[in-house]
């Protein structure tokens, strides 16, 4: 393992989702789950940062009621390495918050700060990339890194990155960045698909806490000032009461509206280490080894004439015959079947559950 | 109601059924569920006989075993009218059985005898066939009458009647029989339905008690011997060891098999009353009355873009999107999702259960 000096990872926990319910709850948010593979996605992506960086330098932010499951999926990590939001505010104050931990353990720290529900195959690649951009931050200490995914199709579900001039790095995929684009339209994603200069917006980044903490103060004055108020009380006994007052003042922002939209130094390099969102239960699917009839069996369905099939058993009996394209799971309170290519209309079925008497699977 | 003397029904409910898994189990077999409509379907062959005759004369056999289902289903049936079988040994030992308690009772009966897990819609034409057949052995009082189903399609799931003769009765549609004829093969099914002389076996037979127990003391002597030993037995102790003990010994025979075939007085009368076995989830799919989209619903599963469904929730919450053509049956321990024109495979699945470490589902 190569040691990178004052380098330390933000891992970014607080997320909720209602796209894999059954599976995920509101108790249950998807990083927690084991969605591919035989670990859950925040035990994987610690395990692939293992390979940059030892254990000590893996810092975890979640919501306090998280606390418990990072607990279970990650016994190793102290307290003094998570840092707790009293609940979740989007990713700039997330970010802003650890930025200040971070500066107090380490004033030279650089953060590499990812999602913890994303999926990477190629964990070599991933991590010489990213001890490419750490190395790029640390000589250029004002510089803002982001891994952007080189694009297999014109999606509409992420946010995009345009590249500009290329940077004179190794791996030869750096590039300044010309500008961040939200998710577009179907037809605006076969434009930037077709130009050959849009990558997808991993939601990886990599810079100085430093450098952030200066760029919240002059692009975002309202959390810079929560921010302060929370430093300086960060060690007493006021430190939890002053971070959730704070907390319900500020904007919920992300850090690509806040800052990487209107920062000049930015840069990003190009990933294409088998990265996935994970966003759906049909994406699971495709993601996933197949048997030889292309079904995915989890927990011992019984299976008769099935093909392309994600079929999850919870504790109970579950026999399927003759099924094609579908995606079963069930759990003992609740059921769901949904054929692939409608995977993403599970968010209607959380959101009726909201409006009816049965909110208790949620 | 035109009272018809001397007339008894007996309901067979001696069956179990794996077609109905995971609602129908080895302790509650299909008779027993609600499968069309809001009734059992041996509630509903009671009522359609409660408009020939009085409930007093409409008795049921049954096994030993699912005593507590009838209790729980028919709570006016009293005792006397329970014919107990210490086990299923087919239909001739369960008539013979009958037979032999209802002519104490009367030495005049004529047995109206009929499945307990049928459907039939049109109730006016099932009485008004049923008191034509009660008619018919009353005049003739050496034959044995039975009710033949018109066949829409050449089935291979029936067994089927060939008719001879015309006979001179009111409805203009019985005849003389002149063969009986096992569940065929597809290409004899559509040479029978070619010819249009034969018609589908129903199960229903009509004939005087002591019609049918002369035949089985002519055409079943070994039967016939083991129901004197039980009738000597009748309303003393050892009745119930004695059943037992006969019972043990006797062969399972079919009545079709053991004297219908063999039989010289046979006459059936044609029905077309709405008739159906009920013999797969596609069936009840069939007969069901559907909504707009082709869905069968029961228990407000939640549904999206789904068509030509039969969704049955159990207590869970179950949530289906986008299926066309799909059972899916939800029981507390069990689950069953099956393509609808593959629904007879259900009893695969029993089987395989049977040979698996979760035999508890059956």
């Amino acid at each position: 393992m190569r040691v990178m000096e004052n380098t330390y990872a933000l891992i970014m926990a607080g997320g909720v989702g209602a796209r894999f319910w059954p599976k995920s709850r509101k108790s249950l948010p998807k990083q927690y789950l084991t969605l591919v593979g035989k670990e859950t996605l925040i035990q994987a992506v610690s395990r692939r940062l293992q390979v940059i960086i030892p254990v000590d330098r893996i810092y975890v932010v979640s919501t306090k009621n998280q606390i418990p499951l990072i607990h279970a999926q990650m016994p190793w990590l102290p307290p003094s390495q998570l840092v707790i939001e009293p609940f979740g505010k989007n990713t700039a104050p997330c970010i802003g918050l650890a930025a200040l931990h971070l500066i107090r353990h380490d004033p030279e720290a650089v953060m590499m700060v990812l999602p913890s529900d994303h999926l990477i195959t190629d964990t070599e690649k991933f991590a010489q990339i990213l001890r490419e951009a750490v190395d790029l931050v640390k000589g250029n200490p004002e510089a803002l890194a982001t891994i952007g995914i080189e694009p297999t199709y014109p999606a509409t579900g992420y946010g995009y990155i345009q590249r500009g001039a290329a940077l004179d790095l190794p791996s030869g995929k750096a590039f300044r960045v010309r500008a961040f684009a939200e998710k577009p339209t179907h037809e605006v994603a076969e434009q930037f698909f077709s130009t050959g200069e849009f990558l997808w917006n991993s939601g990886i980044f990599i810079w100085r806490a430093a450098t952030i903490l200066h760029l919240i103060e002059d692009l975002m004055p309202d959390l810079a000032a929560g921010l302060r108020e929370i430093d300086q009380a960060i060690g007493t006994p006021k430190e939890a009461e002053i971070t959730e007052r704070v907390y319900k003042q500020i904007h919920s922002d992300s850090i690509d509206y806040g800052i990487m939209e209107h920062a000049s130094n930015v840069m990003v390099l190009e990933g294409n280490f088998g990265w996935s969102d994970v966003g759906s239960w049909q994406e699971v699917y495709k993601i996933s080894p197949h048997d030889e009839n292309g079904n995915i069996l989890v927990n011992d369905p019984i299976v008769k004439e099935c093909r392309n099939c994600y079929i999850e058993a919870g504790g109970r009996v579950v026999a399927v015959i003759g099924a094609e394209d579908l995606i079963v799971v069930d759990t003992p309170d609740a059921l769901l079947i949904c054929k692939q290519d409608q995977s993403q209309e599970v968010k209607w079925v959380v959101e009726k559950l909201k409006h009816s008497s049965q909110q208790k699977v949620l």
